[in-house]
């Protein structure tokens, strides 16, 4: 089969490599029908994340078609549309049975396109596939349902879940990338009093208006202002990292107001300074985390009951076979304006969703 | 009257000062009938807390009788021994709503001591008196309520609470001063399965283990070989801050488990490093907190009901009018063995709680 492969920082390729076979009795084996690039995998690419191995296929975000499932697997069959999550979870483990299994101890956890090969390729091996995919009803699109693999529910569990938003609540999110407007999306879900986002990008403020955010502002300094404004000097209620650099977490640290939290949702390569000297008497909750996923199958259910608005997120189609021009098109947004690429299986395409 | 005053950094004097008076129809006018000094005041005397100006009567803790109530006080007469906290709260403002009263905007807070003059003397104003002091059983003796007037709500609530202790935990203690050593007593009543304690002074580490705590080791890394020896390499559920320096703070990022909370307890002066280059995709909690003492009314009835030992705290006595002593005894544990003192009107001493 064909796969985009790293071949150490810096450097990819579309190469032909093994079809993946089952290798486990847990394991299924998905023909990939859609697929995207999530900013992890401009990550890994920078060599940001020294544990992904040049020869890895990469990606870890699909939908797809069952095409071989292993003598244990009891829930999927070939032929099922699934999802294929960016979290595997062995269903065992101590973090597993609590519903953590971002945190999977037994082989899980983010492992496609990070320990083992990923979905941006033809076929794709989905280890412990009972508790790691979910089969999809006809009625969500793949272009939505890519949307569940990652970036809706890391922006809703460790954004707005973590931040505990409530109705009525200040939200300040700071980065309108995929994760920052999905993160404006899914704070909507709990009907908060304003949504400020900050992100120097145009383009990306009038996203996030379009999906809900009240107010969007360009610098740090109006977002203090503006959030100033609307709490009476207080601070918001809950700020959300979404950006992953230093300045932007102490941003979200300043700006919350005593008793607030803030919900780190950004991946880091650097430490940041925490202002303990004023923040240790202020009753903050500052909370960290990889996603579980174990909101995946509510938020599909919220996407299928059109509770969930996911237009607006793929700006840019492709066929597989062009993996290349849509990582070119994802890596320089601030040319093309992309938010989500979707690459489909060549000659398949289903239809926009309604 | 007589009382110990901050005269800027680094000094401090026992003088002749007003008395003092109802400003409000809300105080209550209380005779000190026993004080305790708290870390916090030393900070506070090297001039590490710059809102508090030379003049301020020191002190935030004590155990009293009401001699005088404003016309607005409903639920205090004279003649009521109580509880002086270390926390006045209006009752009105948005925070003191939700039980939040250090957080206070109308006037209360950590005040005493700090804004306005405190309890290290003959006498003390107590603003918003009804629901800032609190009237004590006979059954409480002073030295055990003067506890609560500040280092066994911090722990519990700041600490414990924060950190979410739960029955089969492994709680890491940094710190084995009185809030250490508070925290440990608290974290006891959530029933852990492992309290381990680390503090490079030998009697507190005693202490530590009088109090409950498992282990008690004296450095970073034998704290580290017992944390991954009780949790099989994962770390602690809950650590808590109980010091006050970046060291002890990164210490307890660095040993707490994914998914495990770090409660932050100690007064902090600087800034500290948050390594979330490792943090972000652990799933970890962090708290600060200026302790509300919401929790005052429920321990007070533990330590009436004999649940809550609090014994082994109070290391050292004094006259009030010797405050001066009890200071130098208080500053200097290395050489004294203080914990905390206790120091009581002149002629006025309760027999030891049984």
């Amino acid at each position: 089969m064909e796969a985009m492969i790293y071949q150490g920082p810096g450097r990819r390729s579309w190469d032909e490599v093994p079809d993946p076979v089952i290798t486990d009795p847990a394991d299924a084996v998905v023909q990939v029908d859609a697929v995207t690039i999530c900013g992890t995998d401009l990550h890994i690419l920078k060599g940001d994340v020294p544990e992904v191995r040049p020869g890895r296929v990469l990606g870890h975000e699909a939908v797809g078609t069952v095409v071989a499932a292993g003598p244990a697997v009891t829930t999927l069959r070939p032929g099922d549309r699934v999802l294929v999550s960016c979290i595997s979870a062995c269903g065992r483990c101590r973090y597993c049975r609590t519903g953590m299994f971002g945190q999977c101890l037994g082989g899980g956890g983010w492992v496609l396109g990070h320990l083992i090969d990923g979905t941006q390729a033809e076929y794709v091996r989905i280890p412990f596939a009972d508790t790691s995919a979910y089969r999809l009803p006809d009625s969500v699109a793949d272009r939505a349902a890519l949307l569940l693999a990652d970036i809706l529910p890391t922006a809703f569990e460790v954004g707005v879940r973590n931040g505990g938003v409530r109705p009525g609540d200040s939200v300040l999110i700071v980065g309108a990338g995929p994760i920052g407007l999905a993160a404006v999306t899914t704070a909507r879900l709990l009907t908060p009093a304003h949504i400020v986002v900050v992100d120097p990008a145009g383009p990306r403020r009038e996203a996030a208006k379009t999906m809900g955010a009240d107010v969007a502002v360009g610098t740090p300094e109006d977002a203090e202002k503006v959030v100033a404004e609307l709490t009476g000097g207080l601070g918001a209620d809950v700020t959300i990292e979404a950006v992953g650099v230093p300045e932007t977490f102490e941003l979200c640290a300043r700006l919350v107001r005593p008793g607030g939290r803030v919900a780190n949702v950004g991946v880091h390569g650097t430490p940041a300074t925490l202002h303990l000297e004023h923040l240790w008497m202020r009753d903050v909750t500052i909370t960290t985390g990889l996603v579980d996923t174990c909101s995946t199958p509510d938020l599909l259910k919220m996407v299928a009951a059109g509770r969930l608005d996911t237009s607006g997120f793929v700006t840019h189609e492709f066929a597989l076979s062009d993996m290349e021009a849509a990582y070119r098109t994802f890596a320089d947004p601030a040319s093309t304006g992309a938010l989500k690429i979707a690459a489909f299986r060549d000659g398949f395409r289903d239809e926009p969703a309604a």
